[in-house]
């Protein structure tokens, strides 16, 4: 049966950065000459990095990478090369090339406008009949990214129905968790279609909110998993791939774990935006719990301790323990530490408005007075030094709008947004299984949660225990569920109003607050676009 | 000839308050049928509001417009109604309903997808054959908004090539200045083509970032207008409409001015943010400035000066004639004002960061500590007081990122971030005009601008001349011209490249600052999705 060297080059694009991403392709067209490859698959859009939203609408930019574009296909040699870019037109889609020259062009056909994508705000879609490509003497079918979700009568099917041998599909297709099994699922429903092994490449790295983890992948033409490349690592891996079902050499990363997957994704998320955004160090405000916590040590495996700054900044309401803790931290991931005490700034404020706000108790202004101030303390650094400030705040927070806008919500990255609190707890215990040692003290995972902006305050003074809450949040806010279908599932009703009514009031704190990376399969983000006037009271 | 008598139901909705928006049209429906009108025109989407975003991939929403739209059916009369509503499957459409009944239903066939709008994300276009409506004996064609922007083939062209003798179309049409031109150019050239009248219905009001003009309008056969509503006001007008071109009573509000139409939009924007959003009241940090000055008129507008509350919060640096000029504002316009010196604050953070940052002159950490200081009190006014904070931040200062994230840009509402520096004297002359006495200062119109957040500070120590810099943005930010584009229209390249640059690197902050009224055809929000992480460089 007939055997075909393929090239996977699951790179690490940057959105814009049309030289950079080109000087990466034509290293690896060296590197797949070389190695005497007959095809090297680069992920979709690879020209322009993805997605590159409205630099589109830049006639500039689209010139730009037409003209990048043809610099590799010029260099490309025996092996043929397939090539994400934008189209004039507007097109997205896939450039074969061989021997200096275009040989095709394949243009996505099912663009996606739904969750995260706005794809036909840019492109128009692919229309008539199918081709193949010979490659390597290999009828071969092209697609990109969303054409492999359409079953049936997609295009991979028909690519089939017209003979096709080998499939090849290029993608940027962004991560959530678990998302691999059902990505794996689909491109094997597509082999049996075709009755033809697919090629599955898929970008890798952070842009912004989203991540991609790769996990590019060969199938068979009988659904056998042949090939699986690692998560959020760059790979350019040469096999030789038999089509009647065997790869060499042996190429299978280990099945994803989840929580391996998704604390990989969150460290991809700040590595990849801190980087790409020209900066190296962060600071992180560490206040002893448990979000500030794992952000330190996200952080820390991202960028290396010594890029990572933590601010301990107690108020007369902190307690001891809390600052041991956020010390104790500090230690074990062996960053630069600080102690400002806010105090003196809490203080002038109190003082200042007094005048206008007469005698009354402490209240939820003075809360956020303290919380601000912490705010300010992490953009002072960011102006003076150049740290980037890591926010803190978790989705269930973020979901109720339990933080302050300009202050705890204050920076650049929002590590944890898309991470429910009881997902911090696992993530927490699983960095200290995996450092076989307790980098995140256990008195930080088992004290109950606090803001400490009053005395003795608790989280659970304000809402339901976490437990309650995040199956709330995940039914109404990942799933859209109405009030009604929630309390069917069995939860209370006057807490599901009382949740409910939250998240709705919160849109306006959400919107000015940083991207965070998005590891489920709805994100406070592009994935979610509510009103901010917003009459409906379900 | 046959006459028609239409009504117009321009009206402001509210986005997700479906009870409130029936109850209006009910309201409606009755002074219809009272009036004697033949057929009656709501806006786009009006059982929803629009845009209803994300509200439309919750299936309870969807389900409960359809029970809000059979309400208003089953209260029909022999008044013919054409509703907006969000069918089920999921169309953008308009009810025809009369005699308690839906006699038809007209799916939206384009759905805009750029710009602003995201209508392919929600809907699918309608599609097939056209169909008239027998209405007080006129074979009458409906259609909705973007459908009337399509030519010669067009749903419109086609109603007429069926024997159309009276066209509605029902519209939710955001602003932006000039705009008023345009739509009523296509609205008659749709007339000429289809052989018949026209009865255009926009909606009116505020919806977070954008704001609709109205401006409904009937334009005859032959493509003269023959009524025209006046923009910014609800209005619900009764007009017996001549097919062979006449309309009485005459209806013709004058024709927009530039100024006017721009300002009355800003006002609109503000008071419908505050007030659905359940709000009444507003704080301005007056500075002295021009930008702080005219927001306070355009909130004095919105919302009455009872209503809005100015905070002066000298610093060091301020000059006497900036606190004289805040507080001569703010006797003219009659509101609450209070002065609060931030130097407490100031000094207080100074002396926490003075052992990390070490002896240095102050820099631009301490100047965006004053801001931020600033942006605090207001935002302590919010929570404590429930004054929504309205930011002063104009377009050319928000493109170029001349303001501290979290600082001044620090508030619920960006009132005039679609505004450009030169706009905003010129609306500042307006103002004094229309009053016919100097509201404005005219210190403040003609004095350098300045932030004054270190001694002697100009605007243009850092910027080219608003004059030069302000043509640069429109070209780059609203034409997305390249930067060899502006350059060849005769700017400095120095400059050019040098306000490219910031502009590009601005996209952070603006993404984190507060939803403003658009009023241009590209304003910083929905319109232009950057990306962050951009390493594209022109």
């Amino acid at each position: 049966m007939p055997v075909i060297r393929v090239g996977l080059a699951q790179l690490n694009m940057t959105v814009g950065d049309i030289d950079g991403n080109v000087a990466r392709m034509l290293e690896a067209l060296d590197e797949a000459e070389a190695a005497g490859a007959d095809v090297i698959l680069f992920p979709e859009l690879s020209v322009t990095g993805y997605p590159p939203e409205d630099l589109l609408l830049k006639p500039g930019f689209v010139a730009d990478n037409i003209k990048a574009l043809n610099k590799v296909v010029r260099r490309t040699r025996s092996c043929t090369a397939i090539i994400g870019f934008a189209e004039k037109g507007l097109y997205n889609s896939a450039c074969i090339a061989r021997d200096g020259k275009r040989i095709g062009v394949y243009r996505k056909r099912h663009l996606p406008n739904t969750a995260v994508f706005d794809e036909q705000r840019y492109f128009k879609a692919g229309r008539g009949g199918h081709r193949l490509w010979d490659i390597a003497g290999l009828q071969c079918g092209v697609s990109v990214c969303e054409d492999a979700w359409f079953p049936e009568d997609g295009p991979i099917a028909r690519q089939g129905a017209l003979g096709a041998e080998l499939i090849l599909n290029i993608n940027a297709s962004p991560f959530y968790a678990g998302r691999w099994r059902e990505r794996e699922a689909v491109v094997r429903a597509r082999a049996l279609e075709a009755g033809a092994p697919v090629v599955y490449v898929n970008q890798v790295g952070g842009q912004d909110e989203l991540v991609f983890e790769g996990g590019s992948m060969v199938m068979s033409a009988t659904g056998e998993l042949l090939a699986r490349l690692p998560q959020f690592t760059e790979e350019l891996v040469f096999v030789d791939l038999d089509v009647a079902g065997s790869v060499t050499p042996p190429t299978m990363a280990p099945v994803p774990d989840l929580d391996d997957e998704v604390y990989t994704a969150l460290v991809t998320g700040v590595r990849d935006y801190v980087r790409k955004n020209g900066f190296s160090d962060v600071v992180v405000a560490l206040s002893g719990g448990i979000d500030s916590s794992i952000v330190a040590c996200i952080a820390v495996d991202a960028l290396g301790p010594e890029h990572v700054h933590g601010i301990s900044m107690p108020s007369r309401y902190s307690s001891d323990g809390s600052r041991d803790d956020a010390r104790a931290l500090a230690e074990r991931l062996g960053i630069d530490f600080r102690t400002i005490a806010i105090e003196p700034a809490h203080a002038a404020f109190v003082e200042m408005l007094a005048p206008s706000f007469g005698e009354r108790p402490p209240n939820v202004t003075d809360e956020n007075l303290q919380s601000r101030i912490r705010g300010m303390v992490n953009m002072a650094f960011t102006n003076e030094k150049g740290w980037l400030t890591l926010t803190t705040g978790n989705k269930s927070e973020m979901a109720v709008g339990y933080f302050t806008l300009y202050g705890d919500s204050a920076g650049a990255y929002g590590v944890i947004k898309d991470v429910f609190k009881t997902e911090v707890w696992r993530l927490s215990r699983y960095v200290n299984a995996r450092a076989g040692r307790e980098i995140i003290p256990e008195d930080v995972i088992t004290k109950p949660p606090s803001a400490e902006l009053r005395p003795d305050q608790k989280d659970e003074d304000s809402l339901p225990p976490y437990e309650i809450l995040d199956p709330i949040l995940e039914a109404y806010v990942e799933r859209d569920q109405t009030r009604d279908e929630v309390v069917a599932a069995g939860h209370d009703p006057a807490i599901v109003d009382r949740i409910v009514r939250l998240v709705d009031l919160a849109e306006h704190k959400r919107r000015q607050s940083p991207p965070g990376t998005r590891v489920s399969p709805k994100a406070f983000g592009k994935d979610r676009r509510m009103p901010i006037t917003n009459g409906y009271r379900v």
